[in-house]
């Protein structure tokens, strides 16, 4: 629990009505998507950047930990509490300090919901890209710590390529301005790439300046099906080695169909299908038959069944939400779900698959795999039940085969989740001991006593 | 001077034929496209990434100061000679280690051609979209360590948009990886794109993993004239307010017009124009005419004399050329140029660009304008004369009033170019004491000895 002069301290930082120490609100702020629960011992709602300087201020003198959280809506226990800690929600933060949009820029604090950044920047002709599942609730604070992206990052990239610059405080409670307004800028070190992805260990992001791009006069939607996983993703390979590059480039194995048949979405798929994808270009309307032809000219070959495009907007808008449910439309499989977001180069993810599916039956696990396709970016799902201690051992046995492929196909660990508290133990098979050593260096510069968000992104040392 | 330790251990780390301590050597590497000369004690030419990380170990062990040197083609010093350094020129490491086009991928030495790299690219239907004005001979090392940038960055974006992944070797000779080979990657801190930019002071980059994109199939120019800079530059800002992000919006002022005359590529302007944009736009074939057609539109408006599009190859292959040439051309108005690269909002261009002539008809200078205005970098070049003392004078009072009208709209100290020795008293008036701190904490993590490029991107403490 808080120390008497922490509380003190904290309360007269914040006041008193943004200090929550009560049973109801401790345990409400006890998880994020994964399975676990750590209650922290308070909940601060800090207002403003200053609010937060003065709470980073009195963790740093009083040596308490801190649990930066947006929306908690992250897969790998990033905003899980560490244990001991005090959760700093942004949620009280969510004004829009500038919007500007003949200079193509927003300037947010960290608790503004991401789609309402793409809303706000639609009502001026531009967009946002960055597209997460969690788009309609998470928080742009999470996205910035996770690196966060989504469907349209195969055309328009991740989080990281949208922020211009950062305020925020270290962990020893002094502001830091990073980068600038502009969309070129050189001077200094780049450290708001550094933030970004750092998971909230490096510092506490109070405003960030985001870049905005013209939004796409229209959007067209093709919807192909294959007769098995390596004809979809020979399919994938052949769009990103042609000239039109698509906003969304999705993949979906069978079980991720049969996922989604609740929703109705795969009620007109043929009978053979056993992978989808679901590919998505944008432009000018009088552009997009050119980029549909060339698109369908590439998902031509092996294995396909069926390939439609001119679907009525309630057909796409409701596979787009099949797509986004699945995340938790697998949980009807299994009451767990181990879930990777594994990277692999694109022209490796029909071995890839094909290996997930040989390490399913080896286990003896339903494995449901989707996802960002057209990045090498895949939702790796181990559908689990954790009562099966047998189940279990066999999971971790068929996870770890999972991770050393990817590595092994010159892959990475996480390509949008991040890695949180749930694959910090794989790390050092990606990472040397030289280069994690020079970021936990680098961490203590930031944060000199180990206050900012303990136990995630490192491995134990 | 070498010591007789150091230079014994340099030799066996590289091999005797590759470590130069002759005068000749020493002469021609002391300089870069600042006017300064500083002599190194000694010039190592290191064949592989092993040979780098023998010579920064006996670097580190001899305490000898290095100075990583790609083409010697940049604008402000940072590959100068740091006093009492040795040279190390990456020209023998021009390896191209991997050309992967399926995964649109390019593993590079640093000492590779920047223009050879696109030039790959193209012969499998890619491309790598940075084009700085020296691409013909920079080598991509050189613009790994000051981001570089060219006109393509208004629609594709610069240099660090480009790297996946380095390998490198810290100031105390070990080495590191950085990044990944996937387009998305969120394992570890961001170190790809802290080095990026760095100016090579934090490690010298061995290895690059690059980013390639589908070439554009066909490209379109178009000749603005207008009769005023504010005409022009408002025009600017309406191109960049529409949909069709150009991939070149270049401007040049009246005496940068006047420094291309003598190639011939200003024969045909109307009399009266006073500001020029060079528009292009780059695309499928059948896309360019709407593209083309957006893009007048934009610029149609006050001041606009003359828009002209549809111009034979050769004349746009002339006004490009005589665009690049335009950072050489301007030394006939006088024999030195203080050249500065500043950033401001694309919004602020008009009345930044008044300050200028305001400024230069106060201290008496001509000040040349140019630049990459869609991005809102421009090259402000003063043109003096070093023997003139009370010149000099007011170019200093000129060049300190820019730099600050530069931040007191938004904008920043460099776009493309870096800091290197230049412009680094300039940076506490951008960075803040704690963030600047922050940074050397970070460089002292790298390269404990500072003896990577010392005196270069940071004041004097």
């Amino acid at each position: 629990m808080l120390s008497e002069r922490a509380r003190a301290a904290f309360r007269s930082a914040l006041g008193t009505d943004r200090v929550f120490e009560d049973a109801a609100t401790r345990a409400l702020y006890a998880s994020d998507e994964t399975p676990h629960r750590v209650e922290p011992d308070a909940v601060l709602f800090p207002a403003s950047h200053e609010e937060v300087a003065a709470l980073a201020r009195t963790a740093f003198e009083h040596r308490v930990a801190l649990t930066p959280r947006g929306a908690g809506s992250g897969n790998v226990g990033g905003a899980l509490p560490s244990p001991g800690s005090v959760v700093v929600s942004f949620e009280c933060m969510r004004r829009v300090l500038e919007f500007d949009p003949a200079n193509r820029l927003v300037v947010v604090e960290p608790g503004v919901v991401t789609e309402d950044i793409d809303r706000l920047a639609r009502t001026q002709g531009l967009f946002y890209p960055p597209d997460p599942g969690s788009g309609a609730y998470c928080r742009i604070g999470g996205n910035l710590a996770m690196n966060a992206a989504g469907p349209r990052a195969v055309k328009y990239g991740v989080t990281r390529d949208f922020v211009l610059g950062l305020r925020a405080v270290t962990g020893s409670g002094e502001e830091i301005r990073t980068g600038c307004r502009t969309t070129k800028g050189v001077t200094g070190y780049d450290l708001t790439r550094l933030l970004v992805g750092s998971g909230g260990t490096l510092a506490l992001i109070t405003e960030a300046t985001l870049k905005l791009l013209p939004a796409p006069e229209a959007v067209a939607t093709l919807r192909v099906c294959y007769a098995g996983n390596r004809d979809a993703l020979a399919a994938v390979s052949r769009v990103m080695r042609q000239a039109v590059t698509p906003c969304a480039l999705e993949f979906m194995d069978r079980r991720a169909i049969d996922a989604i048949r609740p929703t109705g979405a795969a009620d007109d798929l043929p009978g053979a299908t056993q992978a989808l994808l679901m590919v998505e270009a944008d432009g000018a309307a009088a552009d997009l038959p050119r980029q549909i032809a060339a698109l369908e000219k590439a998902l031509l070959g092996d294995g396909l069944l069926d390939m439609r495009s001119g679907f009525e907007p309630e057909v796409i808008t409701r596979l787009w939400a099949a797509r986004k449910s699945l995340s938790h439309a697998v949980m009807r499989i299994a009451p767990l779900k181990i879930n990777e977001d594994v990277v692999v180069p694109v022209t490796s993810l029909p071995d890839f698959v094909d290996f997930l599916e040989h390490t399913a039956q080896a286990q003896r696990l339903p494995i449901v795999s989707f996802g960002h396709a057209g990045n090498g970016n895949l939702h790796v799902n181990l559908m689990v039940h954790p009562d099966d201690a047998d189940e279990m051992v066999r999971a971790r046995i068929a996870l770890e085969a999972i991770l050393l492929r990817v590595l092994a196909l010159g892959g990475t660990l996480s390509g949008e989740h991040g890695i949180g508290t749930e694959k910090r133990r794989f790390v050092p098979q990606e990472i040397d001991p030289v280069t994690l050593d020079l970021m936990r260096a680098i961490k203590r510069q930031f944060d000199p006593h180990g206050l900012l968000n303990p136990g995630k992104l490192f491995p134990d040392p």
